[in-house]
Formats: structure tokens, C-alpha cells, sequence
């Protein structure tokens, strides 16, 4: 690989490959064997940081401001973290209208406010025309540690997904394509802090993360490879909302690999698992298990039964979901 | 105001004014009266965040990758903390040289090195060609509070500078319009960790910061325009470089307005300050004092005995500096 291509942007194979080769290495730092969406420190603090790209920059269900601000505040959730503070620096393309920029900050403001974050520092940075597009915004936040969570995962855990797949990668696509179908596809992109707080409240609980590029199984597929650990997930269990699979229908996309804004995936002691499915609400489902039988690797169950691996996404979709 | 301009990322009034009128009224937040470089969590943590849209990505004395982890370390130096950690977000245009990626984080991480910090944390982007500029990255570090600060002057205090002036601005300016002069102008872009330790063993120091965007002037203003004083600065006392003064004479530039990325700004008792100006090299120079004859105005007195008010950077000479 010689130039950056959108595949390196994808959150899938591409990307950890220039994450995995040359980012950590440039670090020459023992400790930096794995570069997570949130780095606890010291058994105390959670960090994380995300830029979002998404374009265009509203979508039905949100906008650049309302997923800038849920992106960084549910990675210190999944990271196991209670959030606290949050940054915002902006870049924004010269021309850019004010108006909108002061709705996007409203949407920001809005889901801090709810998460109970507190906005403390900030930057703002002006591109010439045509040299940006439009409004690029990176959040880093912080967070207090209230559960430690790692790969050690047993037998039979539950893999836990908090609702239906794909909503926000296919309303990005709806609403870059100007696609029209019946119904209200809208994104999912919500905050996760009840929900994670949920799954503390579990002794067994092992792991939390939110499936957003790459979708659930390149995730999932994250969750595994550095365990000794494979994962079956289980076709007829996965839930997926009517709009979304008539577009992925469509468009030949597989829901699977299609981003989530406000969905968490857990696993969990399967002694725990049904309670914890309830606690997150009627939309819940346990989609498959932990199993000793094919480490590092995902396969799903078909509905027919068979079983197909299943591989981190390659190619790029959907670019700038996010 | 209706549209972005670029104006509003030049540091001075415009940016001022956006953070003033639009960002921090977005946030209804009654604490949030200033969104400073680096705020200070709960007297004990600092965080800052700063997003790096440098053109050319590479400059005399310096590149992206080194300008992003100095800026954000010295924030958090300049607010009085030890900085331990940072996370680093790109967004990179599809097409970028790998190579050139590579040596951008190996600049990064050198100075993580040199620094004692510890990437522990990022994201990486990628936008279409042409939708973006080659490369933008977003640090964010946290750190521990070392020092209190804050604007609590006293008549005569006096204003230290570390270094000469606008070095990084010139620099920049030179690289992107291909400018030869004789000699070698170079950024002055480095870390200030040591520097503001010493500052922090003074018991009189009142407020450090690094006159960056906006150059000594617009940021002498900040430092006053929240305090009950007023400022006073000496022209024949002011260090500016005899090739930064030729290109500014040239292009009729003021290097009190160029942006610095290695010198340090001081505030401290005038009884300390002969120590502490002995104590960071032989460049630091005392540059000025702190006056109640004109709360929240900076004067410069001229090398003819005039004074002559200062006001901050509007326009932009220099975009994309930092």
C-alpha cells in the first residue's frame, strides 16, 4: 500500500491494517500493543476521541452535531467509563452557513446535556472553499472508570445486540442518494449511557462495544481476534427492521457490515443474559454465543444451519457515515 | 455574520467573536463562561484539544505531526498541567502518500518521547479526493494540574516572552509561496514542558500562555481582557529575529501578530521575574508590565516614548498556520 485510499477510512480490514502496521509501530512504546476507541488509564480515567465526516453533514435522525456528540460519550460508555467532559474542535469550510452551524452545536449541546457531560474546551479551525467540505468535527472526551471489562470471556457467553442492525449507514446512504422508500428510515444514532449502565449492573459482564463502521460483524469479528475465543452468531436471531433490509434488498448490502449509531453489542455470562435483555427493552436479543470451537474466527448460523465465516468489512459500501 | 469566513479561524477578533457570541451561548451551561486551551477538571486535570490544518503539511523546522503534539502539550503546560496523555485523530484525503504519513507520526511520536507522554487513544478518517487538504489531525491531551493559575495580576507584574517572535508564522508563509530569503528561517515549533516547569517554581507566577494564532499581541489581550488590568508592552524590548524582521519589512507583516509555536508568555511578580527570565535561556526577555491605568487595553509603548493601543488580529495575513 502506497496511498491512502477510502477503503483505509472503512473501520474495517483496511483500516486496522494501517492501524496494526503503521500507526502503533511509529509508537515505539511497549504498552501501545492495541490502539482502542477508549483507553483507560490508570484504572481511573476512560479517553477517547473520534473525528466525524459525515456526509451530508444532516441525516434523518440527526445531524454532524447530535453524532459528534453521541459518538464520544457512548466510546467512554463501552469503554466501561461514566462521562464527564467533552471537547469539540471544528473545522469548518470558509462559506459554510452560520445558521447551521449554531443548529449543529444546539444538537451537541443537546445530547451533552442529557448524558450529563459538561462541554470544557474547544477549537476552531477555517479551511479555504474546496479545500474542506463543509464541517469536519472531532470530540474527545472523559470519563470515570465504573467497570472494568476485557476479553476474558468463557463458554457459551451471550452475545447481547441492543437493537435492530444498520439503521444509520443505510438513512446516511438514503440521504446522500436522495433515495425515497415508504416509511421513516431514520438513523438510530442515540445516546448508549443508560444502556451501558444497565450492563454494568452485571457481574458477568465481559465486554461492551458499539457496532458503528464496519458494522456488527466486523466488530464482533474486533471483540475475538485478540481472545482465544471464537464467536457464533446466529441468522434467524439477528434483528434487522423491515425498512433497512428492503433497502439493503435493493442495493445489495448486507445489513451486517451497515453502521449502528446507537446500538450495543455485550457479551455477557449466559447465566445473566436474559435478564440483562430484558433490562434493555423489547428491542434486545441475545444473537449468538462465545464458543471454544473456532478461535479468533466469526461464522454465522444460517437459517438453513450452516455455518459461514464471516470476515472484517473489505471494499467501502458506504464511505463517510460517520 | 452569515457566513464562515476565514476570518473566523485567524485567532483574532473574528474568532473571539464566534466563541463568544455563537459557540459558548449554544451551551447553556452556566460554569461555561470561557473556553480556554486548556481547561482545568476539578482542580486536578487538564484537558485540551487542537485541530491542525497546517498548509504545507511541511515547514523549515517542523511538520504536521510535530506541530500537533507540541500544540496540544504545550496547552496543557500553558494551563498549568503535566501532560501524561494523548490521542490523535486523522482525517486524511484519499490519495495522501503513505510514506509521508509515516514520517508525519514518527514526528508525532518523538515528541511524545521527548515529552513523556503516552498516545493511548485516535481515529483515522479518510475523505474523498479533493473534499478535504492532504491531511488535518486533531490531538487531545490530558494531564495533572501542577500549578494554579489564573488572572489574579498585581500592578507591575511583569510580562516575560521566552523567545523571539513570530518565527512559526514567518516560516509557514515562506514555505507556502516558495519565498527564499538568505539564512534560515526556521519554525520555532517545540515543546514548552520545560520551560513552563520552571515557570511553575515561581511562587508569583499569575498565568502562562503561547502566543500562537493571533501572535503576542492578540494574545496579550486575552490574558488581560478578563482582569481588571491593563497591559503595557515595550517595543525596543520586543525580540524579533533580524530574518523574520526582513520578511516582514518586505511584506509588510507585524511580528507582533505572527504566530509562535515555541515560546512561552509569562505573567509574574516583578520581584521574581529577573530570576525566572535568567532561568529560561538567554533569548527571554522582559517585554512588558501589567498596569490599572488602562483596565483591558494594551498599550504598546514605541521606541519614540509614544503609546500606541493594540488591538487583536483582524484580517488574516497568514491562514492555515496552524
Amino acid at each position: 500500500m502506497k496511498k491512502i485510499t477510502l477503503d483505509h477510512g472503512s473501520g474495517g480490514q483496511l483500516t486496522s491494517d494501517l492501524i496494526d502496521e503503521l500507526i502503533i509501530p511509529s509508537f515505539e512504546d511497549p504498552a501501545l500493543k492495541e490502539l482502542k476507541d477508549g483507553a483507560v488509564l490508570n484504572d481511573q480515567l476512560v479517553f477517547s476521541t473520534d473525528s466525524f465526516i459525515v456526509d451530508p453533514w444532516k441525516f434523518p435522525g440527526g445531524d454532524i452535531g447530535k453524532l459528534a456528540a453521541c459518538g464520544t460519550i457512548n466510546d467512554i460508555c463501552m469503554a466501561g467509563g461514566d462521562p464527564k467532559y467533552l471537547s469539540c474542535a471544528l473545522i469548518l469550510e470558509e462559506g459554510f452557513d452560520i445558521e447551521d452551524l449554531k443548529q449543529i452545536l444546539q444538537s451537541l449541546s443537546t445530547v451533552c446535556a442529557q448524558a450529563g457531560v459538561s462541554l470544557v474546551t474547544g477549537d476552531t479551525k477555517v479551511i479555504e472553499r474546496q479545500k474542506g467540505n463543509q464541517i469536519f468535527i472531532n470530540t474527545s472526551g472523559i470519563g470515570f472508570l465504573k467497570k472494568k471489562t476485557g476479553y476474558q470471556y468463557q463458554e457459551n457467553d451471550a452475545v447481547i445486540l441492543s437493537g435492530s442492525m444498520g439503521r444509520h449507514g443505510a438513512s446516511v446512504f438514503m440521504a446522500r442518494e436522495d433515495i425515497r422508500i415508504q416509511g421513516e428510515l431514520h438513523s438510530d444514532c442515540a445516546l448508549l449511557k443508560e444502556k451501558a449502565f444497565q450492563a454494568f449492573a452485571c457481574e458477568g459482564l465481559r465486554i461492551l462495544r458499539d457496532p458503528t463502521r464496519g458494522g456488527v460483524a466486523t466488530t464482533c469479528i474486533e471483540l475475538i481476534e485478540r481472545s482465544d475465543f471464537g464467536m457464533e452468531l446466529w441468522e434467524d436471531a439477528l434483528p434487522v427492521d423491515k425498512d433497512v433490509e428492503t433497502l439493503c434488498s435493493i442495493l445489495g448490502l448486507d445489513p451486517l457490515y451497515l453502521a449502528c449509531e446507537g446500538r450495543m453489542l455485550c457479551i455477557v455470562d449466559q447465566k445473566e443474559a436474559a435478564d440483562l435483555c430484558s433490562a434493555l427493552g423489547k428491542e434486545a436479543r441475545i444473537i449468538g454465543r462465545i464458543t471454544k470451537d473456532h478461535p479468533k474466527k466469526l461464522y454465522l448460523r444460517t437459517k438453513i444451519g450452516a455455518l459461514r465465516q464471516l470476515h472484517k468489512l473489505t471494499g467501502r459500501p458506504l464511505p463517510r457515515i460517520c
